[in-house]
């Protein structure tokens, strides 16, 4: 343990500074006091717009000296790069791959109170674990333009990569609370192994880790039937890994089914720091108006107390976060304080203050 | 018109030949007597295991001298390639590339009696336009393994390719029957513009041809947002149109969200010839059960009369798609004739032979 850990806090852009802001509120409550120290740093659309540079090298020493880094939300649409890319994404997709974090969860749970699009959605409480360093995603910014005639852009997968966020998700599915599903723990592959070499490398080497987990069961999806699962036996899920892309797809299609994008948080580790914030983008449509969901970036600062505890092994840490939880549990069972996206009509504010009373 | 066309058809594997043979008896008897000519050829995994081919050249022949190709299902899981994709699909993939099949149309329509997961699903009824030559899956074959350490897939887009796939799209909003969706035609591109190059390309390249219809409404939905509004607000799509592998896996998550891949049909066509089939696998869990759900290949065949009408126009195919449509709506309302995966019953020869008393 740490006398005090420092949390860089990036607001971003649209709804962004509301979310974060709730979020350290929250955090202040929750933790005991000393115990965090947070320093914000600029970055997103916004900055870029009025400086040009989207995100600065200060912010980025600011971050990398961390212990953690939260982030409201980023981007605003049409501010983008020459190649027709979003500027306001830099901040996020840089730090990615300059910190290396290559491991994105995103736990989908569906919290009781909280309305799912499902007729009968049973219990859900599955971890996407997907890839973050590589495929098509590690060509940001490389792909080529010939004559304005042909796009080309590269999926590249190496044999490390998978290795590590397979054994990332077997880890993670080896050390999940609560009971087995179905009496066994789960870590499903998703990919398109059928039709293309990259994805077959990933089962192959998906299909030799496992062997290294004989308690777990290790079973494969392609990723079009994988849609159809999540929305017809979601309960049957424990740990689903996947590459970049996919993983990006299928977490939202989660979120969707456990309330949208403002329940659901997301963790992106490396072997040292983590870069938390919720799924959610920057919704510039209700920004300024307090009708945004704070949950799923107060759910994504309570990963963070769980990923600096499980390092650092602090009972402060570990206290702040079971706390924060219940908090956030009975908000969710309280009509009153559910968000316009989960079928209340709480405000921002009006949820922030209820928890901070509960806490 | 012509004096008849010719069907080549074929099995594939699984539960492919149920589903074919199931389609055949009822354009035969929905449609009047010598407008169809239905010939056999064999492809597929069995066939791979055969013969060592799973494609063979006269098949190939016998296909593209066809007026359309109507196909059951292919593959069997662990009969691959060396580089670990699957042999049964070699079919389905080059017959795609090398007839240029270059759009892939699916409808998703939830019709009457036929269960949705979805707790209120509305009124479901819109077109994935699937871009089908191009993207990933042009790599198929072609991308790298280095030292097994590295894999390497190229994602390719022409404006050539976009342009025909985003026109097609249009012309087919502004044909499709009934009412528009709030009042007006629309049209959804689908990408991931915000991240990568090529997408970046696919949209710009659709902004432009967008501008030759001012008549229909155009839109942008990134690809992760998609399966959000797929699975909460399905009533407000009327076309959508992406490339390769995005259609792929949205199509799949609408076809879940219509009562599942038993209820959905595809087509795939070019400047000439079609290619229609049902969008599930050859499920060989539930192969030479009986179980087996044939609407979706009696609605591809539907779409298959269609498409020749439009080509050639005669008014047999077109009374017979009529009829055969009316036949399938009132089996689907009849609780009695639904296989098990829409929550009923019915063997595949049951509906089979209630279509048949009902043509
Ligand atoms: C904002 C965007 C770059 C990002 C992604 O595509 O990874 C987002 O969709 C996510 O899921 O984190
Ligand atoms: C079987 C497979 C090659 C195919 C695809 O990936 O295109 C299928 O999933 C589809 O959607 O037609």
């Amino acid at each position: 343990m740490k006398d005090s850990y420092k949390i860089a806090v990036v607001h971003g852009d649209g709804i962004g500074p509301e979310v974060a802001r709730a979020a350290v509120a929250v955090l202040q409550a929750g933790v005991q006091t000393g115990t965090l120290q947070f320093v914000e740093y600029p970055a997103g659309a916004t900055h870029f717009l009025e400086t040009g540079d989207s995100f600065p090298a200060t912010s980025f020493e600011g971050c990398r000296g961390a212990d953690a880094i939260l982030h409201g939300a980023a981007g605003i649409p049409g501010v983008v790069h020459p190649d027709g890319t979003e500027a306001g994404l830099d901040f996020t997709l840089s730090l990615r791959f300059k910190l290396d974090l290559y491991a994105n969860v995103r736990p989908i749970r569906l919290y009781k109170g909280v309305p799912s699009p499902l007729g009968h959605p049973g219990s859900i409480d599955y971890v996407i674990v997907r890839e973050n360093s590589e495929g098509l995603y590690a060509a940001r910014g490389a792909g080529a333009l010939l004559r304005e005639e042909v796009a080309v852009d590269t999926l590249v997968q190496t044999r490390k990569g998978i290795e590590r966020i397979v054994r990332f998700a077997f880890d993670l599915a080896r050390s999940r609370n609560g009971s087995p599903k179905d009496g066994r723990r789960r870590v499903t592959c998703c990919d398109k192994a059928n039709v293309l070499r990259t994805y077959a490398f990933f089962r192959s080497v998906f299909d030799e880790v496992a062997k290294d987990y004989p308690d777990i069961e290790a079973e494969h999806v392609l990723v079009d039937a994988m849609t159809v699962h999540l929305v017809n036996k979601p309960s049957h899920f424990d740990v689903i890994v996947t590459e970049n892309m996919f993983g990006d797809i299928i977490s939202d299609l989660g979120a969707a089914t456990v309330g949208g994008m403002g329940m659901s948080p997301s963790e992106e580790v490396g072997d040292g720091i983590g870069f938390f914030q919720a799924s959610h983008g920057s919704a510039p449509d209700i920004a300024g108006k307090g009708l945004a969901n704070p949950y799923g970036t107060i759910l994504a600062a309570i990963l963070m107390l769980r990923r600096l505890d499980r390092r650092y092994r602090d009972d402060r840490l570990r206290l702040g976060a079971d706390r924060m939880e219940a908090a956030v549990c009975a908000g969710l069972e309280d009509a009153a304080l559910r968000t316009r996206d989960i079928g209340g009509n709480a405000t921002t504010s009006q949820v922030v203050d209820a928890l901070l009373k509960l806490l």
